[in-house]
């Protein structure tokens, strides 16, 4: 089974809005065995609407519009289908019934456009709506070229309650579903090119009908194996085995397997050892701490932090010795050193951890450049420091960074415990 | 002029990458005063490509292709869109001198994929890449049914940096710009309902020929006013009218005109007012803090935090009483408001905020439930809380606990100023 997403609204186009319901929908639809072959974004437009419906009828045998479903003028999705299809909106009893329920209990007339939210095209069944007002819809039929038609609100808790509500028990009777299987290995601290050195031609190195995909991001390059199988068991042999060779050549990057973020992988780390963490942030400017509290439960492990953004915030509350910032100034060896010792100590954690770096895009020099960033580390057996450079604007610096710090705390827990602790690779 | 967007590659589809892309763009080019009139997202098989390239070049005279130029083997945009045009791949001496210096600079010999980003299609001007390797292409001629075709890699850094160097200049000097504008005016504390109640009717309220959308996000409602004009004078005249007659109804919930943040409108009325801001988070674990410090300069009024999330941290480095800990619990009106003086205090600022809350999805009671969060603020004058409930997830209820905090920092500046000082109203 395969599907195509048509998205309406020229919030998405105008990029008011990011396009989150189509990243939810392709990964749902995804995990549940089928493919998703193409996307569109289109304008409130009845006539590219339609075309949109024709190419995607013919192309896959599932179609998913989401938006312009709401009582506003610009909301004509469910007359742009019903003129794809040759048929006529007709109005619900029933929901004409509870809209004017809803209005009456709220002493007010129905708003002319509030009505238009009861009009169904004909020969379309309606899917519940637990949480708003607007249905779902659905269709198939010789008009739809055999494709299963539906149609959802844009409001994404809607969106999402009616595909899981409705949607996916449809979906999963279905008997062309795919035997793909994806598996993503989550790597940090290693660029793109290196990870792709490191690991070698992917053709050779993993068994037949196992693909490999590189998926750079901030919190470092994730590796989708895809495995194409007649069924699960030997899908998941086929990955198990490609796992294990990439591990063979680039374990000490893994910090994951599957849609785990390294926030949430050191925190299961934390907290099998019973180890708590504090971070003294100057150039993170408190992300870590975010990232690190992101994540459900993070209490057990994560204490606090002391974003020392101004130079005598470093001294007084994190103790760093004075003369070391006025001598190797705040971006330094010695000051992130300090920063990560001085949380410990102050906050009484196990791990503390420091970032001194220059975010820019202002505040950088020749010999300490804009995207320079010491990464502090201190345990009760000492003090770690790296310095790395990035080349990037301020926001992705800030991302950068704070990866490479709770990378580091991740190295040092591998390095503790014997494992492969390779140095971090990035590249400029 | 009328653009439409391809976005190619199969973590958009399946949703393991969000199409943040698309939206950029589509921010950008409207902007300008280009139409976005269509995107589709794409999975890395030239005859899709092809296809939706020829639907495109028909439909707009701008084509934007992102992703795909990559030196892994999935990246095969430059070839369909080579096919598409019927021209051959050809490598260009400079680009490929430039990756063999590269990788001699390292002493390492060339990767055979790396090489393929030297080969660029017949006919295509290269626009340099400031921050990679990879270079983006454009053309313009019979075989693209005289749209403009621009190839960018979908590294977003990268994408960015071409556009804004190449692209954008290109583009400014086009005669078919549209002169429809928009304006965005930006609201916080306050939800969509009741800001749509207070502003009443808008077809009746604002001049004919311009429209109103509203935005809601976790910094607030935006408000998106369209004007339908011949030219601009005429345009921002209508905008000038629809803004002071929304100001009238909705002042006190405006902070910025304009794609500002939040943040960044709170840092230039801090600037201008020589004020300085510490934050002590409990709830939001930094992401006021990192709010903040995503604004460039920040350290002009930010001085730091301190991130107080077990309950000793609280009482030892933000001098909250241990006993209103004891008897009114952390997620209180008295320890938000000591949190709030105690950082301050310690800190050395003019204005010291504070969150202590609960983002879930554990930790709530019926008392206190998931949601719950009290803002503390403090200032020369004394200090002041609220207490706001909202029902979202752990991420969204930070989000929104860290906008609180920072309209309530807002509003407290505008009554210091004797301008109007709504209270914010939030739905549940």
């Amino acid at each position: 089974m395969n599907a195509y997403l048509l998205s309406i609204g020229d919030e998405l186009l105008i990029g008011q809005t990011v396009n989150t319901n189509a990243a939810w929908l392709g990964e749902r639809l995804s995990q549940m065995g089928v493919d998703v072959v193409e996307g569109r974004t289109l304008t409130d437009r009845s006539a590219r609407i339609q075309s949109a419906l024709q190419d995607a009828c013919t192309t896959a045998n599932l179609v998913v519009l989401t938006g312009g479903l709401g009582p506003t003028h610009d909301d004509l999705t469910k007359k742009a289908v019903a003129d794809f299809l040759g048929v006529e909106l007709v109005r619900d009893d029933a929901l004409w019934n509870r809209i004017q329920t809803y209005y009456k209990k709220r002493n007010r007339t129905v708003p002319e456009r509030a009505a238009q939210i009861a009009d169904v095209p004909e020969g379309f069944e309606k899917l519940a709506n637990p949480i708003g007002t607007a249905p779902g819809l659905r269709f198939q039929g010789a008009a739809s070229h055999g494709a299963l038609i539906v149609v959802l609100p844009g409001v994404p808790s809607e969106m999402k309650a009616i595909f899981d509500a409705s949607v996916k028990p449809l979906l999963a009777e279905r008997t062309d579903l795919r035997s793909t299987s994806h598996r993503t290995l989550q790597t940090t601290g290693i660029g793109e090119s290196d990870l792709q050195a490191e690991i070698g031609d992917a053709d050779a190195l993993l068994p037949d009908r196992v693909s490999l995909a590189y998926l750079p991001s901030t919190s470092g390059v994730r590796l989708r194996l895809t495995a194409h199988a007649p069924d699960n068991d030997i899908a998941t042999q086929l990955l198990d085995t490609a796992e294990a060779r990439i591990r063979e050549r680039a374990a000490a990057h893994i910090f994951a397997v599957g849609e785990v973020s390294l926030a949430e992988a050191l925190g299961r780390r934390l907290s099998e050892s019973s180890l708590t963490v504090a971070t003294a942030e100057s150039a993170t400017g408190g992300l870590i701490s975010h990232r690190l509290t992101g994540v459900a439960g993070a209490s057990a492990y994560y204490r606090g932090s002391i974003i020392a953004y101004a130079n005598d915030v470093k001294v007084n509350q994190l103790q760093v010795d004075a003369d070391a910032l006025a001598s190797h100034g705040a971006v330094s060896e010695p000051v992130a050193r300090q920063m990560a010792a001085g949380v410990r100590r102050v906050l009484n954690t196990d791990i503390g951890v420091a970032t001194t770096g220059i975010a820019g895009p202002g505040g950088g020099s020749e010999a300490k450049p804009v995207g320079t960033v010491w990464v502090g580390y201190a345990d009760a057996h000492g003090t770690h420091a790296a310095h790395i450079r990035f080349v990037n604007d301020r926001s992705m610096n800030k991302e950068l960074f704070a990866t490479a710090a709770l990378d580091m705390i991740r190295r040092q827990l591998n390095r503790r415990m014997g494992k492969v602790a390779a140095s971090p690779r990035y590249e400029s």
